[in-house]
């Protein structure tokens, strides 16, 4: 477990307030997801650690109720399956980017997915590993889209101190993705577009 | 003058490899911009100092020959105004949010304009005061848009020395705009959207 930083100003997620995040574990192979509702719950199974966790800013990840920020991963998309209950799941939004296949039941978020054949993260489904009882998911190192949460209602007046309690918990602030991402990103732009040569 | 920040690993832009940037003149109250041309030139007259003054890597802001950044700032349009050869410029792109107008003989933009009404930059044109003589001009404080230099070609395994680079002298670079501009952008959208009361 990572120090404990003190209690927050701002309430942003209740992994992020804890201010401690669980330590991926070695070898670690994956595990299951479930939503919210009480029973017939959609169930996911992951056969993979999770890789790229983040908190995210924007306004179409899901979150917990009350919360201003989601946490979310990846995971290679041949390696999830859903197991139970499959029939409750709605695609959100088809024109996204990424097709959040939703519980029609709880509303919560169990996979999104793009399908843009060609897109740089085709291939990645995205998940919220604390839908997992699982320990051992590797924890957010980073937080995108941080600017965002304005967009979502968050006070601007309090950003310096979203910002400051992010780097206090360990997640760099970005108003974007990090800065790994953004250059794979633009990589990929500059390969379709012939700048540079694969 | 700032401290010299050593000789660049990087070859970014000449402002930015020197390692030094001009202080603001207090009281500064604009200057005139030339355009390259050895004859007939272009002349931008600005009765403003510059504000968020940046290094830009994006692909469409103008840069000096060699350069991998742009250096733009922006003042109030309405404190632009063309006084020489004015006929010779021509918008480069007229569907961008930001219309660049360049001279036609040497291809230096000499200004860029938002004519969008409601965009939350309309009001402020794009001037690049390295192509002023006049001293005093407020110097960049920030990079933007740096993982966009691999879209024009950069090496994307260099961006570490990059962004290193850009901190050394100065310049803490992000992969969009700062988090203030940032900030105010997203705080634009929830006003326009109704999310935030005006």
């Amino acid at each position: 477990m990572a120090r404990r930083a003190g209690s927050p100003p701002v309430s942003l997620h209740p992994m992020i307030d804890r201010g401690v995040f669980r330590r991926a574990a070695p070898n670690f192979a994956g595990g299951t997801l479930a939503c919210h509702c009480a029973e017939d719950k959609v169930i996911v199974s992951i056969a993979a650690q999770s890789a790229h966790n983040h908190a995210c800013g924007c306004t179409k990840c899901w979150k917990p109720a009350g919360a201003v920020f989601s946490v979310v991963a990846v995971v290679p998309r041949d390696k999830l399956e859903v197991t139970a209950n499959g029939h409750k799941l709605q695609i959100v939004d088809s024109n996204a980017t990424i097709q959040r296949h939703a519980c029609s039941g709880c509303g919560t978020h169990m996979y999104g997915r793009v399908e843009k054949v060609g897109h740089p993260f085709h291939g990645l489904d995205f998940v919220h590993t604390e839908l997992s009882e699982d320990k051992g998911w590797s924890p957010p190192t980073f937080a995108a889209f941080v600017s965002s949460i304005i967009e979502g209602g968050f006070d601007p007046a309090k950003m310096g101190a979203v910002r400051a309690r992010l780097r206090q918990v360990g997640l760099p602030p970005f108003d974007c993705l990090s800065p790994p991402l953004m250059d794979y990103l633009a990589t990929a732009a500059a390969k379709a577009s012939g700048v540079i040569k694969e």
